[in-house]
């Protein structure tokens, strides 16, 4: 069998799969999700096995060390995925919930309901783990998943999927709402991106490349994060002190991460008198300080900042450090050079919040909080499939209620079109 | 200049008047709305002068009177144009409206915030109404517009715009706001597919063949309306009366519409009863009747319906007749031959009304109310720019609100991450 005729069977079962979880209950799905956790605690020791030929395949082909860690799975890795599970199992079910519902001078009810979105495609890289969240999240909001994961983990995955699916069948759920594409080929993923009205959406999880790729080539609509160019602006009328605990939060409290500041944007009026101590403060944490031509004035041992360092996500201790004019050049420098991903102004004036938050266009604007909070825990939406850059379906952190949709219903009593 | 640079130019052109946009208020953009309403029935005669261009230079060319009659202005149709605009200006500004806002345990708000989605190109065929209409939602929700339309309207699409991009200035908007590409050459679709990065929706207004077109060609996100395939299903439990009420209006009142019933599926227990009556209705007001074997048995006057019948958008007076086990054959009929555009059930029996609205995957679900009635305006959305048969962002009816998208606003007193 090709390449092609198996992605398409495969999608063709996911898609049985999502049409039979239409009939779910909640209850149905998070018993499977329970019995799931349950099952891959009880394989552990298998799942390591299957996953040290992963491991040892990577080894041999002299992959990263950086790859070999995102591939391994230790038993805190799948107690993290089992407890994973059980968290998405206690969460409320989106689905079957009518968000609005009013009525038209005719006599009927018109509402929306929150349905699954259907079948959704998710292609990641190197991370087993990634095969049980994702199942997780897609299966309580009622869609069936179809999973590519790295052909480096091929291992890993089948043996994850393998317990999961005998779970979901035994628990009378159809084992195609639980799908993997088990073959290594690459062109595997293009098959894929070509499946529109088959798959319904495609989740890429993994580097600007991978996304690139994946946007490129795709028929079918795709969520995506490319990358987190953060920035904060202190205003003015900042609380100074509230300003630097925001910002040394924001660069050092976990660095690598998407939703780490890059840029740090200081308003002239307060230049001088803010710089020196947070400036201090961030190098002896390790931070690399970039500066503009004012900044190094008031900081002479900041490197020189270039324009193009602006539009970059060091996922490091780098920071680049810009004086402006006043807020507009701020949100100005925002919108050119940030990535629409979080954004925040510490401020104490109550209008420059409100036209910061109204006028900044990313996933999520604050006003006076660290970027490092633009997370779904954080906001308190629970699991989370990642954090969409996208302006279509969602912005920002993406849990259960943004891998449903909406679809009007009708309560009538036999009106007609007049 | 080349098609490439010409339509960058128009995107980027575009991609300035929506970040301009951001800043505008409600009363600003209501204004430039009422007052484009006023200007396009000042210039009436201007925009019939230049729609005789179009009209003469298709006539020339042989093109149908279907597309000719789609093509002219008439005094009605201005007159049309400038009061959807007028209609669209008095609806709720959806903009800045923060749909919920809850506390999280560290005591910063997290809220959603619906904003625009920046720039949405608009590619359609030769209605020059279509640029008025679709412009004046796009702004409204505070979105630039990026127009194609079809060559052979394109002096009337130019004239429009004119006007359109003069008010908007004139009110202090950025005139990219309202942009047009003013090429006839064909490429200039496929230029404008590529920009992924500056343009951030697609809305194709078209045939199915355009449909397909754009979205397999683009790299853009786009929300699109492929056919309605509409069925109602006439349960066991049904009141025959509302039954045929509500058959009738949804097969005559308008054929040629997407929300017309195709496809009449009848419960076995009553087709005996129900079909001699209604077919014959039917057939009197000029429908002709395709049946399933039992139909024809009932109606020996119908004709003999084939599988691929099934899957026809008739937009006409045929209609396929078929008598069903039960609701559970009539659903697995709809997944496989719908559209999923709008489906009715006609039933008393309140669980069989609660299955069906539950399980069947179509943009609106129905009980007891004719298909005609998916609609913006019927629903009481105000005006629509479409109606979406896609999954992702919006189904069903596309108003204001459905050409917007929320962000996550953080109000915080100095929050960091622990």
């Amino acid at each position: 069998m090709g390449v092609r005729d198996l992605v398409e069977g495969k999608a063709l079962e996911a898609r049985e799969g999502a049409r039979a979880l239409l009939k779910a209950s909640t209850s149905k799905k998070n018993r499977a999700l329970l019995r799931m956790a349950e099952a891959l605690l009880d394989s552990a020791e298998r799942l390591m096995k299957e996953n040290g030929r992963d491991v040892s395949a990577a080894r041999e082909k002299g992959l990263s060390g950086a790859l070999i860690d995102r591939l391994t799975l230790t038993e805190k890795r799948i107690n993290e995925m089992a407890a994973g599970m059980r968290e998405v199992a206690a969460l409320p079910d989106p689905v079957g919930e009518i968000t609005r519902i009013w009525q038209r001078p005719n006599g009927m009810s018109v509402g929306r309901m929150r349905v699954p979105i259907g079948v959704i495609g998710i292609i990641y890289e190197s991370r087993p783990n990634v095969t049980a969240d994702a199942t997780s999240l897609c299966l309580k909001a009622g869609n069936a998943v179809l999973l590519r994961g790295g052909s480096e983990a091929i291992n890993s995955n089948k043996a994850i999927v393998g317990i999961l699916r005998e779970v979901a069948s035994s628990e009378g759920i159809h084992e195609g709402a639980v799908t993997f594409i088990d073959t290594p080929e690459r062109e595997a993923v293009m098959e894929m991106l070509k499946l529109e009205g088959i798959v319904d959406l495609i989740i890429p999880r993994g580097g600007e490349g991978l996304i690139r790729t994946v946007t490129e080539n795709s028929r079918i609509p795709v969520l995506k994060h490319y990358k987190g160019v953060c920035h904060v602006f202190v205003d003015r009328d900042a609380n100074l002190v509230m300003a630097e605990e925001i910002c040394f939060n924001a660069k050092v409290q976990r660095p690598g991460t998407c939703n780490a500041m890059e840029t740090m944007l200081v308003d002239k009026a307060v230049a001088e008198e803010y710089l020196p101590a947070v400036l201090k403060r961030l190098h002896e944490a390790g931070v690399k300080i970039k500066g503009c031509e004012r900044t190094r004035q008031i900081y002479p041992e900041a490197e020189e900042v270039k324009e193009a360092d602006y539009d970059n996500e060091y996922l490091d201790l780098v920071l680049n450090v810009r004086v402006v004019r006043d807020m507009d050049e701020a949100m100005e420098h925002i919108a050119r050079h940030g990535s629409a991903h979080t954004d925040t102004i510490v401020t104490d004036n109550y209008h420059k919040a409100m036209r910061f938050l109204r006028e900044v266009d990313s996933s999520a604007v604050m006003v006076n909080a660290s970027t490092r909070l633009n997370d779904g825990g954080q906001f308190g939406l629970g699991a989370e499939i990642g954090i969409s850059t996208d302006k279509i379906h969602a912005r920002g952190p993406m849990g259960l209620e943004e891998l449903t949709c909406t679809k009007f219903i009708v309560l009538g009593s036999g009106q007609l079109r007049g």
